[in-house]
């Protein structure tokens, strides 16, 4: 019978392993890494995964992360544009292109019924809140280019379009730098759908 | 200016970038996968974290881990066999075989000047005292097939000489498997000058 690994150290991977594209062969790389840190380096990665979630609360109304109470997006932005985003890690994304000066606004997740995730856990009518609320005139949906991106925002469009807003969605093509050679198939069909005058 | 990511959520990805293999862009991951984690899980990953050096500690006489104090490989095997191995994470490697039943000795590192770790490091002295005191017949050398791993088989080599031991090294050669076209020039010229009679 082969020796085990202590149950702690099981412990430790199976929490690890929880970690997007971490099998249980890194999580146990990672877990023997945290055996050789420093002991200081150690409680305070302890202290700080403990206390993160406390520390980076959800802005009540936009839903990006705040540091410290303030959320610095909601107070100084053009409130007549909304740009609606699937997690505040993507708003990070959006914020370095540098040229958006409008509001977020960041729903949990998208539809996924796999996983559970249906319609009516989308709280579309805190977004209508949201909109009526700050007067908006535009909506931008930025969601990543999936099969689960592509179903939030066609279910969002139809659920808003009573608003008479214009909304739209982030354009799909060429990724900058790409050769043709090496682009899938769909997104050459979507280049081709949106295509623009020059 | 684009906006930065929260104080506290940077220091947590610059703790997560010590982990090996994981970047800047892997640890912004993780630290956002924690935010969004349950807050009971978070708690338990923290404690575990700053816990498992404690309750997992190296076995004072050959280095491998210990459940609670006992080091079940020092207890029960055969003591004139020893296998010197560079990391405890090793030993559960050469166990899944299920072939060895002899000790071990795990040396805290293998030589690498350009990382400071000379050869008065590795604590010789400790190895010849474990030898003399298990009365050890044969070892077998286990380290990566590094550079580093040869450096150092071959100073343990030149400093146990003198002990008149079997001293040999895990054999080189071809992966289980594996087909020569792809097997690279260094492999295949060692697993030459390693070739058996069948």
């Amino acid at each position: 019978m082969a020796q085990k690994l202590p149950k702690d150290l099981l412990t430790l991977i199976s929490y690890l392993k929880k970690l997007p594209g971490v099998g249980a062969k890194t999580a146990e790389r990672f877990a023997f890494e945290f055996l050789s840190w420093e002991k200081g380096s150690l409680q305070l990665l302890g202290n700080e995964l403990k206390e993160i979630q406390e520390k980076i609360p959800a802005c009540s109304i936009c839903g990006c992360l705040t540091d410290r109470g303030l959320c610095s997006f909601c107070k100084s932005r053009d409130p007549s544009i909304l740009c609606i985003l699937a997690s505040p890690r993507d708003v990070y994304a959006i914020e370095e292109t540098g040229n958006y000066r409008g509001l977020y606004h960041i729903i949990e997740h998208l539809l996924s019924p796999l996983d559970g995730r249906y319609t009516n856990t989308l709280r579309i009518d805190r977004i209508e809140k949201r909109i009526l609320d700050s007067e908006t005139k535009e909506i931008i949906i930025a969601f990543d280019s999936t099969l689960e991106g592509d179903t939030t925002a066609l279910f969002l469009k139809n659920s808003l379009s009573h608003l008479n807003l214009s909304i739209s969605r982030l354009a799909f093509g060429l990724p900058v730098g790409s050769s043709l050679e090496y682009v899938d198939g769909g997104t050459l069909a979507r280049a081709f759908v949106g295509r623009q005058l020059i």
